[in-house]
């Protein structure tokens, strides 16, 4: 198959932009719908579908799994955002959710945002897709915990937590969603690491804080060419055609926003 | 099996301080342990273990379903409790968990206890349970977005939301943890409706409000008997031994707290 990252990106949009919500939610919909279509660059769910790519699965296959994952790392944001944590009034050039909708509005929608996830990934006759992202999403939430309070928490361990689980559940949520054999799934999960870190640390250096500030700039640039050189020869080892995940590795490397 | 709520609570209070949570929470897991542990009647839960028995079932096995929902219901009183919904500071006579634990925290404790929840309910080979509860969860939220923003809804919708849908769950999570066939599932479900809106009438003769305040509470009692009534008539349309719900109704229908 091996298609090209944008082409990726694009079913994602596509397919998030169809999703239904339950009607349950009401009006509750409008803010969970500002939230979800606030033009990140999806690389998460573009990851999952990679994945998929890789081993063989049909992107239909692999959607439900990849909105899911981009759900939580959208929930995790609007509720960041929030007075109480990071009191951010701005996401991606406009205002956060509890600016456009208010804060109980937006609490809410990051609790609907949660459970919709599952509900997404419920959507597979096997539990293993949820069960990858309830795992990840208490690592994750865990991290914002111990970065919000101050818990004493070594910079790996810190990154780990807040981004490299659910990266690691972007690849993970692949496997369990096309049924890859759970004995084949350690490189790609090494794999998952390897992306994870180097997206934690282009951020930080395009933000001038973690990895950049405590090793400086230089420093911190060639661990993130170590962690893309290590993402890509975990590739080498995998069966299947991965170049789109190899495309995917030099543009996080190279992003520049 | 017949046991009596008593018993079926104990089991319930057990289970949930055993219960061990990610480690990755870190600090974060005293502030879900404080709002877990408030000393609620353990209704709900109470309630899928008395299904569960009624239709054959071992506790055990309906006990990780029971605390699922115990825990979702747990997520929801500490969200709510914050300053941007209800702002609450007390709890049944405990600080509540923002008042506690700070903001942060009681955001992010209520995000775990849901995850959690997740878990929990994904514990199953099958994800019908967690898809139960990812139903519930969505309907509940509504339901207090509703309530939060004075979106215009009929009360008995409104309680439906903020309190049926997790009755309804609680039944639900029984019947599929104890593998009850699907067809099976309708004379237990309208029992469950009917024990929500028990509580529900209960809960606002008790508060003074929603049915007490619409209807006044002598006619408010009246819907209160009839549907502990309508209650006890569809416990006689299931098989097996249902006398521990119909404790469960006269107890619902005369509590004092």
């Amino acid at each position: 198959m091996a298609r090209d990252p944008g082409e990726l990106r694009t079913l994602v949009e596509r397919y998030l932009e169809e999703l239904t919500f339950a009607p349950e939610l009401g009006g509750l919909e409008q803010a969970v719908r500002y939230s979800l279509e606030s033009g990140g660059k999806r690389v998460r769910p573009v990851l999952t579908l990679a994945v998929g790519d890789a081993v063989g699965a049909q992107p239909e296959r692999c959607l439900p799994a990849a909105a899911a994952v981009e759900l939580v790392h959208t929930f995790s944001l609007v509720h960041d955002d929030l007075p109480a944590l990071d009191d951010d009034d701005e996401r991606r050039g406009r205002p956060s959710a509890h600016v456009a909708f208010g804060e109980a509005a937006a609490l809410l929608a990051g609790d609907a945002l949660l459970a919709e996830a599952f509900r997404l990934a419920l959507s597979y006759p096997s539990p293993a897709v949820a069960r990858e992202l309830a795992g990840a999403t208490l690592g994750m939430i865990g991290g914002q915990h111990r970065d919000v309070v101050g818990e004493t928490t070594d910079l790996p361990t810190l990154h780990r937590l807040k981004t490299g689980c659910l990266f690691g559940a972007a690849v993970g949520v692949a496997l369990w969603a096309a049924e890859v054999p759970e004995r084949e799934h350690a490189p790609w999960r090494a794999f998952g690491d390897e992306l994870g870190l180097l997206f934690q640390i282009v951020d930080d250096l395009l933000d001038g804080d973690g990895y950049a500030l405590l090793h400086g700039a230089e420093r911190a640039r060639e661990l993130a060419d170590e962690a893309a050189g290590r993402a890509r020869d975990r590739l080498e080892t995998v069966p299947g055609d991965s170049s789109v995940l190899a495309e995917l590795v030099s543009s996080l490397s190279a992003r520049t926003s």
